[in-house]
């Protein structure tokens, strides 16, 4: 979940002040249209860690836009008017009017995140809640409501940073409260928390927007940003009568270069390592996969990666461990007719193994938010809605005893140009390369933007993704062994 | 949500046979049209009480259709094969393709609520479990599949008669298990776990149908001429090339002229009866809202009828029993200009009682599936999931200690004539009746079907609508006010 907002995005003041002029004049623009349309209105949770910059950020919102038109509220313990009434009453009577901007600090997401990091109430408990909000934000959404969800993210670090300079300062000390430490204190079950929250939560209608708090410039210009270019499409939606999606705000903008899957650094390992690290790994799976616990669980390896990131030789490394009876390997290519007149998670239901076995998919139903998405084989609105299903899917083959485990092989777009080159030249390998690869690699970007966005959305506590620096076979293949070694001790251990 | 499924529906041999051959041809138009098509799959899922003709009338579906066109799928014990993998592996197996129809018995729901019933999984699990399904569903729906979800109700009486019948024929004994029977002596609870699980499963995209399984005529038209309108509407939406609702099958079909409201019988009471009555229950009422244990709690009135059904009139009674400044009645009219520009729910929200209070509304949220729904002032497909969100609505004030009762005054058309002319005669009631109520007086039948619906749809074990023989005013008032005493007992007695 929050993998993207810990890669210390940063903007300096140079870039920052030749951005705000053009962005402040277009928010006002798009402030003035929508309320002279007068035809929905716009919520912005703000929710997310302490210290994490949410109200330096708004109160600069506020100050590039026309304040008269947008409504803040901070919500804390309820008052005894609320109190008197169901828990939803405060919020619903915070809802802005058509036309009009409500930004709702300390929502209905925080109490009982809060409840839940002081296990005060129970898992089962907060999934029912979860789902009541679920539900009422549907309701907005088809009402017409467009719903911004930003959640601000500092790492542990970051925040105890940012908290011990608030101290520090006379002038804002008074701001760290007894509260902000004892919420620090429990960062990893607050962190815990909060990631089962996000997702769950994660609609198709109303996504969560993950923003890295620790750059004033930059969280500023990813949160003006990601609300004008939200506003923009609901806007130009009503102006032109077409239908806009529920959810105008899916994705996180681009506000610098740093991403994920670039921010990864090659790394080595020499043949002598590898053979001798290859036979320790594989003798390891080889005895996993044999004791009687794994019996009562089974294996789901997802191998994703461009085109030559050397998922068929890792595949290969690992099927090297195991008994030839107890494993598959899926490839999945274009669906077959079979497959085409069914839900698209069909496909992978199918191949669900029984315990005691373990499928490797080599590309799977990630393919959804990967190629169909950069391809437009299916719509926005399809692969939207996929990343939450994609949870419930590996949710349920988790709760019965799978153990899933996903790598993203990341190799840079110069190594994919060797290894293209390498296949073209040798007979044996010409078949592994057609010209749809050459298209694939002109869409890099794209691919790698969706890449990023798979691994935020669906990275979870349970079933995490691993990023394998790919550009060296020796190190990739071995990181993949060695990660599935670990997860399954993890998982018999219990 | 019972209601309209146990007014003993009927349908006679003669009618029975005349209607038949017609229909037969067109299902199998259907079915061929649906098969050459090959857009689209059909899920039906069929669930309910044992006994209520499940088995015959899928056979004498299959009978009337092309059965190689049809896969039925009944799910018992799982499988060792079933049993190793996930829950839901087992129906995923079971979906059929575009342009086949499937017929699921004991389907996903079953399991979920023979668990409640047997309290082998608490209440909160079991919403945790419903709203897997709730996602999955949605999930089908999206992906194209046509899902409707049939519920075969009897009575507890209906039920035992037809146990005892199959017990007593040679040829059927077979059928009637110790089960069978541990369930039916379950009935009370197996009718409250169903209620509550078809409310929060019925949705805009997949709402259940409830079939009178005490007739066999009646239950088999019924569904096959659900299935028929639902297979026509996708139909013809795919072939016109304009965008279906995802549900097709929203509504039950009008089989014979029964129908809730026309089913209440006329109830009189005399002048010094209703003296009587009316002041010991005002009495009765007044010292109810003055124990200590309503301040705890609220009270929540909705007064729903025809024009003139003497909403105003019951209203005044159950005021008179009230202090001035514990109550306030809100009359519903045309929202407001405030009003127009919030979600529908808003104006209602504004209004929540803090405890210790009353609120009476005169009309109230149920306009968005009576007048909003009959007059197309809003989407079909909004009124469709209006009914979960009043749902949940009023979930949340009982959660909130709430006390809600809801009144539907059930007057005759041609008492609504009587007592329209009679205002027109009188000149201080003349400002009571307007063109406009005559125009509705024109939609009587629409009205009645969208009455039905909503009582269905909306009636829950914690806030049940009560329906008042409305005829006669005397009746009504004592009525309305015996039933607000006894439901604000019950809760302040716990």
């Amino acid at each position: 979940m929050f993998e993207s907002a810990e890669l210390g995005h940063r903007t300096t003041k140079e870039e920052f002040d030749a951005l705000v002029p053009r962005l402040r004049a277009d928010l006002l623009d798009a402030q003035f249209d929508l309320l002279q349309l007068k035809q929905f209105a716009v919520v912005v949770l703000i929710n997310g860690v302490d210290g994490a910059g949410k109200g330096e950020t708004v109160n600069l919102l506020n100050e590039w836009m026309d304040p008269r038109h947008i409504q803040a509220w901070a919500f804390d313990t309820p008052t005894p008017e609320e109190a008197e009434r169901p828990f939803m009453w405060r919020f619903w009577r915070a809802l802005p009017p058509h036309g009009k901007i409500g930004v709702l600090f300390n929502n209905w997401y925080t109490q009982p995140i809060r409840d839940r990091v002081d296990r005060v109430c129970k898992r089962a408990e907060l999934d029912q809640r979860l789902d009541e909000i679920r539900r009422f934000e549907a309701m907005l959404a088809h009402e017409g409501v467009l719903l911004i969800k930003f959640w601000f993210h500092l790492s542990k670090d970051a925040q105890k940073k940012r908290l011990k300079e608030l101290e520090k300062d006379e002038r804002t000390r008074w701001r760290v409260t007894e509260r902000d430490w004892r919420f620090y204190d429990l960062y990893e079950r607050y962190r815990e928390v909060a990631g089962h929250v996000l997702r769950t939560t994660s609609t198709g209608d109303a996504p969560w927007l993950i923003v890295d708090g620790s750059d004033p410039n930059y969280r500023a210009l990813f949160v003006a940003r990601t609300l004008l270019s939200a506003l923009r499409h609901r806007l130009d939606a009503a102006s032109q009568n077409w239908k806009p999606r529920l959810s105008a705000a899916p994705l996180a903008p681009r506000v610098d270069q740093r991403n994920l899957v670039d921010s990864l650094v090659r790394q080595d390992m020499g043949r002598k390592e590898y053979e001798r690290e290859l036979e320790l790994l594989q003798g390891r799976l080889a005895l996993l996969t044999r004791e009687a616990a794994f019996r009562k669980h089974s294996l789901v390896l997802v191998f994703e990666g461009m085109d030559a990131a050397g998922k068929g030789g890792a595949i290969r490394r690992v099927a090297g461990a195991l008994d030839i009876r107890q494993y598959r390997i899926i490839p999945i290519a274009a669906p077959t007719e079979e497959e085409r007149v069914q839900p698209y998670l069909w496909r992978f239901w199918r191949h669900v193994p029984p315990r005691g076995k373990v499928v490797m998919f080599d590309r799977s139903w990630y393919g959804r938010v990967l190629v169909e998405r950069v391809e437009g084989f299916c719509s926005e609105a399809d692969w939207l809605r996929a990343y939450a299903e994609i949870n419930d899917f590996e949710d349920q083959l988790t709760a019965a005893g799978a153990v899933v485990v996903k790598f993203w092989l990341a190799i840079s777009k110069d190594e994919q140009l060797e290894r293209f080159k390498e296949r073209e030249a040798e007979p044996h390998k010409r078949f592994k390369i057609t010209p749809e690869d050459w298209r694939n690699r002109d869409k890099w970007d794209d691919y790698t933007r969706a890449v990023c966005d798979m691994v935020d959305r669906t990275s979870t506590g349970t079933v995490p993704w691993t990023l394998v620096e790919a550009d060296d076979k020796h190190f990739a293949r071995i990181k993949v062994l060695r990660t599935i070694c670990e997860r399954l001790e993890a998982v018999l251990a219990q």
